[in-house]
């Protein structure tokens, strides 16, 4: 059968072929613009401090913005149920073996927020420093988070995630003096790799340095909510 | 064109497909049951000690049994330079992206071995929690190591690894009484987990704790030892 309009076609051309992911992470950027919501996704290894972090940050902010939280993990919800206990909205992302999160499974989760409320949403990735680095989510910061007790030849081996993040949080500072991390050298080595990156050094456990991060975060919040929007 | 021959040709039926990780990491058994050389495979976080635990266990047994490590990263060589410096032949894989070793990358790097000579090859697979877990290489030990600066949800967040590892180190004991990890908490949880598994607590920084792992695992060496073989 014959095109019923009778009509020459044009051959489509796509101009830009992105990947799934990378087209369903520029609409999560978009519902995040139209509702001048900041999103936030945190990287780490296992146990560097993802969630303590969230909930540091939230303790600073979170009386001042209106904040919820996207929990990525293989299993279980311990760190979602920690998150709602405090009061915040909290998302458990199950990913059911897979080492990262993706665009579509946070999507899912903003389309179960109640965005036009919120100024930020904090997503805790699954605990890897591979491949979470290669997933953009539609984020507006990507930060990761190095503990001291994991030591300072990370960059060297897991170089892409110090490259894409915009954020590096060293954490768990009170174990300094007890490992063999030494900033002195890990700090140079970082800026090499990612000239622009911000670093700060932090404390979870005992609270120190988080001012500086959340009022460095703060800023990002209020000029997105100043921005465009809807 | 008819079959040259003229006869029938019988339907051939595969009794057990196997995917090609599965059937190489056969093939690497098979080497190494030939050689009557153990292989373990050491998996962990980026930063929980892999290097540091090989580098202790070949200060112990390295004197009595010839050893070799293949070491897996995204990038660089650093870890292979350190156990080379300390006179071990050493083969860096690196994956060039990929979060974990495969069968075949490791097949690769036996064959560059004098495999009639060696007792015991480690093999420190990529920092990571999730893939490793996966991916049979052909070992004869799985070796997982948790450190207490982790914390002491991660058998929750991470199953798979906890119920694939023969044998569960759990490192940084000097580092215990600095965090909130209880050794009551994850034992227990572990073993409900996986019931078989062996673990040891150790300090690779102090050296405490070493001696019983190693003693552990010239047993396993020795058992290989006196096996069939070629």
């Amino acid at each position: 059968m014959k095109n019923p309009g009778g009509e020459k076609r044009k051959v489509e051309v796509l101009e830009g072929v992105f990947d799934a992911n990378e087209m369903i992470a520029r609409e999560n950027q978009e519902l995040l613009q139209k509702n001048k919501a900041c999103m936030v996704n945190i990287m780490a290894s296992p146990g560097a401090g993802k969630t303590n972090l969230i909930m540091r940050t939230l303790e600073s902010i979170g009386q001042r913005f209106s904040c919820a939280v996207v929990e990525g993990d293989i299993a279980g919800k311990v760190d979602a149920e920690k998150i709602a206990g405090d009061g915040f909205p909290a998302i458990q992302i199950n990913t059911g073996g897979s080492c990262h999160l993706e665009a579509k499974q946070v999507k899912s989760a903003l389309e179960r927020l109640e965005m036009d409320k919120l100024d930020l949403i904090f997503v805790e990735n699954v605990g890897n420093l591979v491949c979470p680095a290669e997933f953009s989510l539609g984020e507006d910061l990507k930060v990761m988070i190095l503990s001291v007790a994991e030591g300072d030849d990370k960059p060297l081996k897991y170089p892409l995630m110090f490259r894409e993040s915009d954020v590096l949080i060293i954490n768990k500072m009170d174990l300094l003096g007890f490992t063999d991390f030494e900033l002195e050298k890990v700090k140079p080595l970082v800026r090499g790799m990612n000239p622009s990156i911000r670093m700060f050094e932090i404390s979870c456990r005992e609270g120190t340095g988080v001012e500086e991060w959340a009022k460095y975060l703060e800023d990002v919040i209020t000029k997105k909510g100043e921005s465009g929007g809807a």
